[in-house]
């Protein structure tokens, strides 16, 4: 039986990640990990039995242990903290590692796992906006595949399929367009975190969801597209199409659009990832193309959603600046969603981050996270300074 | 530099095959014929200088040399008839021949060219709707490959690029739904050949356009679905999609859809099957997909079109009978072409003629043809009957 490990259990991806495997049947799950949430993860533990899990800290390793012993379940191996998830990452007995974690957390197990020749089924995008160049040069040296659980690179895998990357005209990946496509500019400047939570196609983390509604997440999939499949920023488009049946397309060089639909359940790239290259009957309703009454395309608007464009200025100075935007908007989305700033803060102080940094050409793992940790503290800063300035308007 | 033939090059699909070996540069025509439009052919052999030319029957041929003689062409090889034909499509230089002969009458030559190895660009459905079995029979022992030139097959070629076949769910054709979608069932069987003819997306030769308002066209290419891709009826489905897009799809077992879209001109579906397997720049303009405000889909009434369940139900039955199908149809759609019988009467009497016919199981050429010639004698026959009753209604 294959051996998969999971970074990131409790999350969303995590949880369709373990439905999957009770469907499939033939892969086991040898490790995974959790943050704090140890009342899910005891859970996941006793019914998958893995030999080794990973939690934040000392703490919830505590915590887990207990809830395990009360279950009357023999313990695996408890570890914790980067160690433990890199443990995970690398466990020997894993072919796959599910790469699930939220924000820069899953960067170095997710980079150990490629160069022990893991398959990878990335959900963490994360991995590949900070450090696409790495990741994608060390993946080619070890042999590790690279797969895409998010379903719009997934769709693009898919329309790859049998395709030669010589003769692709551009990626098209689709985009929602968040719950406030439709909304006047002012409107979003002072949107409310409800209001951003409120995403219209897809049940997503909190981050995510705040990403899906600046377009901020569309920014950071164009530069993961990139490493994921080796193309220009020139050749990788965003169309707005608000009914999210279409997950992405490609065009050819012969005009030819191949795109790839679907019902909206992450589920279906996870399995995609982790039977590739065979395909499975997936415990998901059929997609009734009768039942849309009409598919709509229409480009994004940058003016009111400036943060798609900052990406597509820090894929193009390439080097540590998508780490910079990467770790600015992990910070100024935290900061939104603790309700300490508005929601055009984000953009506003990930553009003043990025104006600030000076950045650092083929970078390796130590200048990225010194990027990441440069962005983190500007971030703060900056995010300070607002507070203060509201604090003073109050 | 490659050499192709045309069979039918005067026709839509000859006409624009020509464009597109105009714009590769690196094709050259070594064969082609024509039926009776001279004047059109001889334009085209002075251009396209083939070796080999074959045109209806005698009057033609002395037509054309007396039209090449004036323009001071110095002739290449005229034959007539069916030797000509078979001669164009067998011809030795010939890698590829594009099949693009409308009805019956490129049934034989087709087969010979599939025989001697050829790769077949298929415009001709006729050819694997009479005679898929034995076609695709005689293609795995040569060798040759059939590659599909109509939208909707061509579509399907490209999903299925890369694709395990055992891992299809279904086929899914697209169909415009033709001028009368909207239409209530009582205007439809009184509908006029001007009306029938007005079709709303594509511009195609009469007979395929007559099919596409009665939806024979999306029924013959199920069957043509079929033998190009060995799936049985039950995977292969029909979903009316007014603006011709989509021009078809695969749903994989994982629920998965891949769908290909293109602008609406067949000069596409020509190049990608005279380029195969690589993909050329082609001279059409890119898809906007923001200019597109909806993309439809709906199930295809069956109440107000008949002729596609009669092709599912031919398909079903197998042997002759589609063979008989076909012949029906091409008299019936003919004798409404010509203004003899009521667009209902199309599907009347090719339910007559199905109704009448005891298929032959695994049936040899001449059984095909000999089915063929009793489904145009058959129908005749009720047409004769139809047009007697109408005369003595008057």
């Amino acid at each position: 039986m294959k051996a998969i490990s999971i970074l990131g259990s409790t999350g969303s991806i995590g949880q369709n990640t373990l439905k999957i495997v009770d469907h499939l049947g033939d892969l086991r799950v040898a490790a995974m990990s959790a943050g704090r949430n140890m009342s899910a993860f005891a859970t996941q533990i006793a019914r998958h039995k893995p030999e080794l899990v990973s939690c934040l800290d000392a703490a919830c390793a505590e915590d887990l242990e207990q809830r395990l012993s009360e279950k009357g379940f023999s313990l695996p191996t408890i570890m914790t903290g980067q160690d433990g998830l890199v443990a995970v990452a690398t466990h020997e007995a894993v072919e796959t590692v599910v790469s699930a974690t939220v924000g820069a957390v899953g960067f170095v197990p997710t980079l150990r796992a490629i160069e022990a020749g893991k398959r990878i089924a990335l959900a963490n995008k994360e991995t590949l906006v900070m450090a696409g160049e790495l990741m994608t040069s060390a993946a080619r040296d070890s042999g590790a595949e690279i797969l895409p659980v998010d379903s719009e690179h997934n769709a693009i895998h898919q329309c790859l399929r049998g395709e030669n990357p010589a003769e692709v005209r551009r990626l098209i990946l689709t985009a929602s367009g968040g719950p406030f496509r439709t909304w006047p500019k002012n409107a979003i400047e002072n949107a409310t975190r409800e209001q951003a939570l409120n995403h219209p196609c897809w049940d997503m983390g909190d981050k995510i969801t705040i990403d899906s509604a600046t377009l901020m997440n569309k920014g950071l999939e164009v530069i993961e597209a990139k490493w994921l499949f080796g193309f220009d920023a020139d050749q990788i488009s965003v169309i707005v199409h608000p009914q999210s049946i279409v997950h992405s397309m490609v065009e050819m060089v012969d005009g030819s659009i191949i795109a790839q639909m679907g019902v909206t359940d992450m589920k279906h790239a996870i399995q995609y990832a982790l039977t590739y290259p065979d395909r499975r009957e997936c415990p998901l309703p059929p997609l009734d193309l009768t039942e849309l009454s009409k598919l709509e395309f229409e480009e994004p608007d940058t003016g009111r959603f400036p943060c798609l464009n900052l990406a597509y200025q820090a894929l193009r100075l390439g080097g540590t600046m998508p780490a910079v935007l990467n770790a600015a908007n992990e910070t100024t989305v935290g900061a939104f969603l603790d309700g300490t700033i508005r929601f055009s803060d984000i953009a506003d102080i990930n553009r003043q981050v990025m104006a600030g940094h000076d950045s650092v050409s083929a970078p390796d793992l130590d200048a990225i996270l010194r990027a990441d940790e440069w962005g983190r503290t500007e971030a703060a800063a900056i995010l300070h300074g607002v507070m203060k300035r509201e604090t003073v308007h109050v």
